[in-house]
């Protein structure tokens, strides 16, 4: 564990000077300033150039002679100016707010002129700007002091302003909340905000409002903090992986193995416009068979689905519905291949491919397979990317695009693999809590007061590991409180995971040697033939985090698997080939990063922790 | 620098017993026994558990009395006994090969059974099996001598054969070479191989075929050297940017931006087999539009390319080929929608679409234009993940998937991009030496003499920096050595490049202010009006390594550009509302990580230093 401290406490900056401005634009973070035991003080007097962008602000008029703040001034710039900003806008916007205000408070106000563009002229009244400034460095916001002689408050004023600015800093005029304030004596730059089209002049947006202005998003608090935490807990995953001795493995993102069967896949296709018009011809034409190649591939798929229903959260009904559709599907088939071949006759076939892979190619599932060639060649491996599935399943715990860690250990078991994924999972706590407790305060106040509790009884206590058998025991015994019954050999359900999580144990919980037909086809058989050597960990609040197991090492039983599960076994055929030749026993686990987050911070949908659900401009569903 | 060292110096696992095994399978790794001053001398005597594959072998039978080795035994184990087991390898295979070695040579040979399966009878006569073994985590592999009493030497001579074994460390019966071997005394666990269908049964093989069989390319020693680099310079990466206070930031694969306006690309499509028969046949329907969809994304990419071509490395007449090849597909685009209309009439619109996306969606080509949403809040961020290209030109340094560091950093400008890609291009050529000089070692042995040296020229000189006239009127002068003449405004070729980098200044060197023409909408126009603050770093043996730029603030000029080049304006909507609303001046760099793992071992086909080149069981075009 000292390692990883000896990784992170390690100052961004070289030592002894704890201001050095960032190397690579001569501004000070905020962070380096306002996150310490004096949130600054020992600084006061010193010049620095901070940049940022305005979270609140108030204009003060200067009333000649210039009279010292009031003691109501005074009083929590942070807080109350939030609301006087948010006030200020109401105000410029609904004239007849604007004397309610009036009646209501004796607040300093001024009806800003609406902005047209960065040239607008300086009041003529000398003011000063109050602008509480972040840069997203941190949760604490730094109030920065203007007077109207060096810019236009009515270019500094309006939330999301831009502004880098060199001043002095000095005790803050709230000393209760603050440390210091910066007096700025030169304005270097102000990026403007045009308030009658930027979604942020309102206050606090609820998060599925956020999700429709992704590209603005990581301005507000929140996001920033759990933008901090992602990144934080990504640097300890390889902190973790790295300092047990693992290699990194980038696995391919493109591929034609399917490691899970997985029945909902992104197929690929390249377009180029580098082809003459006969490429595009033929592409056409290529692409008018893949209509009857996406069914029969759908065929297949579904052929498989069949097999796995058993596996997933379906009951027997399920498995009827998908005998039927498969059966359609080949209909279909039949049909489009007599039409296709009537259509183009028997030169149908395009003679080149537009693709430039031979075979057909989707985006990956899981790594787990390509990672176990590398662990049977260098031992202990990982990796850390986007896996994809092509979901339109509605949830807030799934995501077409997911990064996921996998591991992958050679001369290794079952417990080996919980071991591991039991230690990389309290690391990630750790480290939550001892390099990011501003942000984790943060989230605790905004989001889930439980987080930082939630952290620290996960790395406190040792974990519940039960059978699967002894998992259905467990909830057969609370079947009054369950919706769905619980039934030896079906897949538990959303609510059976958080019975126990939640209800049971109050703790994460390992449950391993899972009913054979719930778990892919390289698993391990036990001895019982019955179960295999699989677990996943399920943690209060999200459910399922991660799934492992011991792979099995007989090819024998693997072809098996492979053939009564109706997967394409000249797909497996590399993979079998590790068995066949200095086979390892080895083990592993996927743990699905994007839902720590969710552990983390106590958000409940996983689009409000990932930096772009969806790509950008584009709503979810 | 002090604060990588701090990270990377911290052993993987907790003193003060440096032998204690590997966490989660109770094997030491042959890295912390044999990569250490003495060999792993000072361990002379201790009991431990190794794990790995045989590299070579031999046996030598035992005769009783049981005679000491003799002194040629004792020469030169690790070399003379790789030729052994190739020799051996022969000698089974061409009966007449055998008299002749044993004619020119005096060495001890057992011809082995064909290994028909695993449940091979141990031979009658006793014999001890000497096995060189690697476990990975190393360049040096560890004799393991095993009696026949307690394993058949037949199953573990094979080359790449898995072993478990335990036993005592004893002085190496070569000292000049190796300072301990390992006498067993129990096997846990054999993984045998079928001589007749593995293919390391040959040794080195030449790179070529090694990718035609991917699964099994990590075992070669050069692989495994390869990918513990690129694995340490993986970690070396979010090292330097999360310890200069940048934020990790994943951006989206799946994306409908373009932020290079790339003419090749990947499109997606979701495949599902959950559909029911009505959504497959909406799905074929939508699927035959598609061909006109092609076409007419064809045509919008054509458009953009008559206007990039300029900036490729290309001439007049391939920029009249492209105006001309536009001009086709308009007609073909034309044709296909009339076709398309009389054939499904009205209701040939899809009224639902298979994919859960609903804009047309591809993978990503560059995520600078994502991360400068995130530069324009949280400051200074960085991402490192797989980029693609649909590309079909066959390059030993392009493939359709590459790993990609892009960094972004708000308040910056040209020369802090440029610092900043100085900075991390020297760190990452320093932590190879500092943290993996053994297998720097090797690749100078095996692949390159020059590495080591080229690493340490690249971080003790400074970099030269120039302007892009400044390395045209260089060229200029060398005109006579150059195939294609340089003329200002056009591209380099890569001959242009390589003549800079390796004859001119035989160093990195930077490249900046490009012609407006040779880089993306997005970079920042100089006051010339001709140039803009882009920067690409060249260095060599490979090339270009990076290209950064500071970002254009000004809106006007932005839709200026988006409008010139022919690309989709609403497509940019998003990124022009960054400038619109609290702007800031970022610049940052893309820097390609898989020829990065070039410039460091002195590889020349890229294919050769990822972990799967295309995908498992493809072969590379």
């Amino acid at each position: 564990m000292a390692a990883f401290e000896a990784a992170e406490s390690s100052s961004p900056r070289p030592k002894p000077n704890p201001l050095a401005p960032f190397k690579y634009s001569k501004r000070v973070l905020l962070k380096t300033l306002l996150e310490r035991g004096d949130g600054g003080a020992e600084f006061i007097g010193e010049r620095v150039v901070i940049g940022g962008w305005v979270k609140s602000s108030r204009e003060e008029k200067i009333e000649p002679p210039r009279a010292p703040p009031t003691p109501q001034d005074q009083a929590g710039p942070a807080e109350e100016q939030k609301d006087v900003s948010c006030v200020e806008i109401l105000q410029t916007r609904i004239p007849f707010f604007r004397s309610i205000v009036k009646v209501f408070g004796g607040i300093n106000y001024t009806v800003r002129p609406k902005l047209e563009g960065p040239a607008v002229p300086p009041k003529l009244l000398p003011s000063t700007a109050y602008l509480r400034v972040s840069d997203g460095s941190c949760v604490p916001s730094l109030l920065v002091v203007v007077d109207s002689s060096l810019a236009s408050p009515s270019q500094l004023l309006p939330t999301g302003t831009c502004i880098l600015v060199q001043g002095v800093l000095r005790q803050s005029s709230n000393p209760g909340k603050h440390a210091v304030e910066l007096e700025a004596d030169k304005v270097l730059h102000i990026g403007t905000v045009d308030q009658s089209s930027y979604v942020f002049s309102k206050k606090r947006l609820p998060l599925d409002m956020l999700r429709s202005c992704l590209h603005f998003r990581p301005r507000t608090t929140t996001v920033g903090s759990v933008m901090r935490l992602r990144s934080s807990l990504t640097f300890a995953t390889h902190t973790f992986f790295q300092n047990h001795g693992f290699l990194n493995v980038q696995v391919p993102i493109i591929t034609s193995t399917d490691s899970e069967g997985s029945s909902e896949k992104f197929l690929i296709t390249a377009i180029s416009s580098r082809d003459s018009e006969k490429e595009d011809q033929k592409f056409t034409k290529e692409k008018d068979n893949i209509s009857l190649d996406v069914v029969k591939a759908a065929v297949k798929e579904k052929s498989a689905l069949v097999e796995q229903l058993k596996r997933s959260e379906s009951n027997k009904e399920a498995l009827a519905a998908a005998v039927q559709d498969l059966k359609k599907t080949n209909e279909l088939a039949a049909q489009l291949e007599a039409r296709e071949k009537s259509k183009h006759g028997a030169s149908s076939k395009p003679e080149s491919s537009q693709n430039p892979f031979i075979e057909k190619t989707y985006l990956t599932v899981s790594g787990r397979l390509h990672l176990e060639s590398y662990a049977s060649a260098l031992g202990n491996v990982y990796s850390f990317g986007p896996r994809f599935r092509a979901t339109r399943v509605e949830s807030p715990k799934l995501l077409p695009e997911m990064w996921m860690v996998e591991t992958e250990m050679a001369f290794s078991k079952l417990e080996n693999a919980m071991d591991c994924a039991d230690d990389f999972f309290k690391v990630l706590c750790k480290w939550a809590l001892d390099n990011c407790i501003e942000d984790m305060k943060f989230v605790c106040k905004r989001i889930d007061k439980t987080s930082i509790d939630r952290l620290q009884s996960a790395t406190s206590k040792p974990f519940a590991k039960i059978t699967y058998t002894e998992a259905v025991e467990a909830l057969k015994k609370a079947k009054d409180k369950m919706e769905v019954k619980v039934e030896w050999g079906f897949a538990f359900t959303t609510e059976h995971l958080s019975y126990l999580a939640d209800e049971i144990y109050k703790s994460p919980v390992i449950i391993y040697n899972y009913p054979r037909d719930l778990k892919p086809f390289y698993v391990r058989l036990n001895d019982d033939g019955k179960t295999v050597a699989a677990f996943d960990m399920i943690v209060p609040k999200v459910g399922k985090l991660m799934s492992g197991s011991q792979n099995e090492l007989r090819v024998d039983r693997l072809t098996k698997r492979i053939k009564e599960l109706g997967l394409p076994k000249e797909q497996y055929e590399w993979y079998l080939d590790l068995k066949r030749h200095g086979a390892v026993s080895t083990s592993g686990f996927s743990f699905n990063f994007d839902l720590m987050l969710l552990f983390t911070t106590g958000m409940t949908n996983v689009r409000d922790v990932i930096p772009f659900p969806r790509g950008l401009g584009k709503p979810n569903n």
